[in-house]
């Protein structure tokens, strides 16, 4: 079988997605398209919307095969690790192509500004750092750097999120013994940060969220989700009681920057330089979420990165127990599937060379970071809900669509 | 003046404690009472059902003088570092005498007990380690071994809750170079921990703080506080829309027990033998606190010394950090006076070898643990309310009756 892979978060899944995932098909003439999926904690450093297993149906629901999970310590990740941990899960599922959407949507662009910037990392990283003196952010470093380096001759523009993203997938699919074939599709409307929804079918993820969060309830997305997402939303909705967001973990987040001294903080994976004060001096004034983020923010840091720091810290993970995490966390953990996706992983299954979880109860080690924060994740709910959450994280076996 | 010191926790102030306060100046001959009172959390490793100020306010109004607060390195603590920190700031305070209630109610029971226990203490240590090694508490193997040392030659039953108390502050007080007058009153009615309420005016505080949290409402406890007492509890419940228990904290311990690791628990004050793992493993299914207790309760802890363990759990306190601060808590932190109080402590001030703290703000080092309970204990109110009383921590100049 000829497979694709992708790479996801679905917070939520959206008509956006739903073509990504049919032009990923095509454009790679696949018999399968594999996705791997953030869980609970996403890139940007936020609680996915509704838990792994909604989202993992919704895939299967829409023209996914196989969902697998990218592993806590490359999701909550800078663009660099997220692309590493994913691109190498799909390689490992013997994938023939992955296939990305961006802003852009020239494959060759892509190809051609790895191998540039590659060329001139030795002239790249002295810049890179020359900006990063003057007190702006690493990413906004990266682009000034570039900018005075390559001017207008890099082909490809990396001031474009998904852009960068795709980047990194390509950068890091290079490294790769036996590389698999990179494709790209160019985005359709709705920007990757756009907040206004219009009457368009697709709208970006982030002015979905804002949507239902701001209580304008699911309705107001209906037209730019497909129906059995909708669906899924509602049920969700109506079983959990909510939908997650930052909020919801706000009173936890600021209770363990009140109650550790600071040198608990600097402990914490990607809290440095002292901002472990600014933290909790923003905490014990702050009266939300919102609120904190709004007093902690500083042009030294993206508003993401910031969020990043604050899931770590949320979760308590060490920088000792992430660095190893990122070394150490190799394994297929299996959140859904249809029958193709059940045949082609029989299929490969002797070939893989990593452990295939299906059941968590007995990796318990090797998951200990994602299973934390699934019991994080889940005390955002009630308490029988949140139990019963946690519960599937042990127990619960892969969604079959069949 | 003629001075006599209470050890209280008014938890809440009931006709119990106006009679104590008027029996001690009466007993003492006194013309001051001066009360020393736990701060957020007491001895019983519980949040205090209204704050200190609320306390404070309750006690000056029912005869009660002066108001310091016992620091947290002593008040949540066994009864033996209790009494040494009460007493030793009660003599600090140039007390002649100091005076508690018991079930005995004859000072020379308790004088002569002490005298006794002393006097075998090197026999009465290898009795209780014996009694310990079979499994029992430690309050247990106490009685065990007194029973099995003293059959009934002690002349007082330490088996009763204010008896064993009064006998500590007895103890501590032997140690002091010079000794404060010892006084004690014999108990009325209600026992110690009697939960049910009578038609009788007086009723143990845990009766009380019962009927409240079981939402029977304020009204069902008017008879056994004093007016004024009950006109406090209306307007704290009115203004911050809660009194205090421990269910309020219980999905904040919840997340410290679920996101630490149990090395990082068995560092904190009290967590010993292994319970961290227990602890752990109760708090994934527990849906309440008081679920919660009784999955974790087992003889050979009490149910006192396990909810002062899970105090510190909450705040996160060192073995370290709170050993140290058993011996350097040294302050006292005025709470609120009334007239008399303040032209006292005028008087005594120039004597006084410990600092006398009115402001918070300038001692934050020498407070941190006491701001920290102050900290916590404000998450259990909603935002605005949680960071006015913060802030009351830092300014708020003692409550001044006059």
């Amino acid at each position: 079988m000829k497979t694709v892979g992708i790479i996801v978060e679905y917070n939520p899944f959206h008509n956006g997605h739903l073509y990504h995932a049919r032009q990923a098909r095509q454009a790679a003439k696949a018999d399968l398209v594999i996705a791997v999926m953030s869980g609970h904690f996403l890139q940007r450093g936020e609680p996915a919307i509704v838990n792994k297993w909604a989202r993992a149906r919704m895939a299967l629901e829409n023209g996914v095969d196989l969902v697998v999970e990218l592993p806590y310590a490359f999701s909550v990740q800078k663009a660099e690790y997220f692309s590493k941990g994913a691109v190498s899960i799909l390689h490992e599922l013997s994938c023939n192509s992955f296939c990305f959407g961006s802003e852009n949507g020239r494959i060759g662009d892509f190809l051609l500004s790895a191998e540039q910037v590659e060329a001139s990392s030795h002239l790249l990283n002295p810049l890179i750092r020359k900006h990063m003196r003057k007190g702006v952010s690493f990413p906004k470093a990266q682009t000034l750097a570039r900018e005075e380096l390559f001017e207008d001759t890099l082909p490809l523009d990396l001031s474009q999120p998904n852009n960068i993203l795709g980047f990194h997938y390509v950068q890091a699919n290079r490294t790769l013994e036996t590389p698999m074939e990179p494709l790209t599709i160019k985005r359709q409307q709705a920007g990757f940060h756009e907040e206004a929804l219009s009457d368009q079918p697709i709208a970006s993820a982030t002015g979905i969220r804002k949507a239902i969060h701001e209580r304008k309830g699911l309705k107001a997305v209906e037209q730019y989700v497909p129906p059995s997402v909708f669906k899924e939303l509602t049920r969700y909705y109506n079983y959990y009681g909510q939908l997650h967001s930052w909020e919801l973990y706000w009173p936890l987040l600021k209770y363990r920057l009140l109650s550790s001294s600071p040198s608990e903080l600097a402990c914490l994976y990607e809290v440095t330089e002292g901002i472990e004060y600014r933290l909790q001096q923003a905490a014990r004034s702050a009266s939300s979420f919102t609120d904190f983020m709004q007093a902690v923010k500083t042009k030294r840091y993206t508003w993401t990165r910031i969020q990043r720091m604050l899931v770590h810290i949320l979760l308590n993970v060490p920088k000792e127990e992430m660095n190893e995490a990122l070394e150490s966390a190799r394994y297929i953990r299996l959140l859904g599937m249809n029958g193709k996706g059940r045949q082609y992983l029989n299929e490969i299954k002797k070939n893989l060379s990593l452990p295939l979880i299906t059941k968590a109860a007995a990796y318990k080690k090797e998951l200990a970071l994602d299973i934390k924060a699934t019991e994080v994740y889940a005390l955002g709910l009630e308490p029988y809900s949140s139990h019963s959450l946690v519960l599937s994280e042990y127990n619960e076996p892969p969604v079959i669509l069949t």
